[in-house]
């Protein structure tokens, strides 16, 4: 099977937030997972770097601009 | 294998750009792409959505915004 795992970074940690991804879809500052089984997350981040032949899909928190 | 293909839509129409993606890595307004082959190319767009079982990585072009 050719999905990926994702996991997202945070202060130099990293967390396994998803397995077994199929979709992936950019919202605005989200991002759409959704696997195999039809579990479905948004995760406030961006996508830091993909590696398919690893299956990972490593995202980071974008930190909001406060005023 | 679990590589990807990359498509660029514009205007509607889908362009293959490059095949058996690695890599993937957004940099700025960039996405940087690399295959098994090591070929690479760098592309001014953004990733519109990825399908993982079906090998599809659709990227879409950003319209800069001109004064």
């Amino acid at each position: 099977m050719c999905e990926a795992n994702a996991y997202l970074t945070k202060q130099g940690s990293e967390e396994l937030i998803l397995e077994s991804i199929m979709i992936l879809r950019p919202e605005g500052d989200r991002i759409y997972l959704q696997n195999i089984f039809g579990e479905q997350k948004w995760i406030k981040g961006r996508i830091k770097e993909m590696n398919l032949v690893e299956h990972r899909i490593v995202l980071e928190e974008v930190q909001s601009a406060s005023l």
